[in-house]
């Protein structure tokens, strides 16, 4: 299967079918339909099972589909079966809630290290990290092999940051900060950004 | 304009439309064009100018875009140029960075009250915020006339704070727990979650 062939809509929703189908599995449940996933999302059953067929076969007619078979299909194909290290970069007050975060161990990511700038902050302690001089953060980077990295920094502070982080090998960079990141082609940018999805939904408002 | 007609692919890129002119602005440029918006977001100036078509004529041929004319008009079409009021409920490590955000004020939101139901918290300041009894939500919500909520409470709980914010009188919810909501179709919600965003980005590494 060529992965560019896939439309990126709907690797996007691939997440939330693997979210969906770890719920299920620890409610106790061992099965589940299209139908059924469809409800719980807000997805019809019949784009879920379009969007699945793009990866091969993974139900029966009838029978619906197996939780921890599809898991395991779901996980290989987006290539979270093993965990990735990532870094963490900035430490204001959401940078110290994400590393205080327990969730990502379960789903193929863990925080590998942790970077500010602030003198005062060096070396004092996040979660169960302590915090790294940004002055190593290439060094590190680089001999730890680390391929991810979120961005917690203020947003005038995010590019540089970002360029460092592609110069040290990072590939993929969920970006906090509030603005738009420019990177060479190759490198995978996602953002978080409250204001962005806040703003999209009072477009709908009726008065 | 019909604000169904035009489709929700297009409504997501406004804000961010909104935000790169905003910053534009403080840098201290008057006029921008599609080209130069384009290259700082990384979408095309064709598809900026198709995007902004659907909602009338900003830009002249040659002289491109007043900047200041142009936010006042998204801020119009996205409903953000006065402030809505927001409650932001649970003040776990996530719930404390969002109560500390100076951001919101300025992009059309302002939190306005923060709940939670543990007894230890409840009375206590969170930024600049005394933390309420989530018990007291539904009465509090309505009479301050509250639309917008954040769900910053455990993926457990989400959905039962989602039915009493829908209960109150919320029209839309940012929601940071780990999981789907399933609320009625007038409801916005829109989901922020790191490991959606990191799986989605894995999926395109190549060994």
């Amino acid at each position: 299967m060529d992965k560019k062939q896939v439309p990126d809509i709907v690797v996007a929703r691939l997440p939330i079918y693997l979210q969906t189908l770890k719920m299920l599995e620890k409610e106790g449940e061992y099965t589940t339909s299209s139908k059924d996933l469809g409800k719980r999302i807000g997805i019809s059953a019949a784009q879920i099972r379009k969007d699945l067929s793009h990866f091969g076969e993974f139900g029966k007619q009838g029978t619906g589909y197996s939780i921890s078979y599809l898991i395991e299909q779901l996980e290989s194909i987006l290539q979270v079966n093993g965990v990735w290290n990532m870094a963490l970069v900035g430490v204001g007050f959401l940078g110290h809630a994400i590393a205080n975060f327990k969730g990502f161990a379960n789903h193929g990511f863990q925080i590998k290290c942790v970077f500010d700038a602030d003198p005062q902050k060096i070396g004092s302690k996040v979660g169960e990290f302590t915090i790294l001089d940004s002055a190593k953060m290439e060094e590190i980077i680089r001999s730890e092999k680390i391929k991810v990295a979120m961005i917690t920094v203020d947003a005038i502070h995010a590019q540089a940051v970002a360029e460092l982080l592609v110069k040290s090998g990072v590939k993929a960079i969920l970006n906090y900060a509030p603005v738009t990141l420019n990177l060479p082609k190759d490198i995978r940018i996602q953002y978080i950004d409250p204001i962005i999805e806040l703003q999209h939904m009072t477009y709908y408002f009726q008065d």
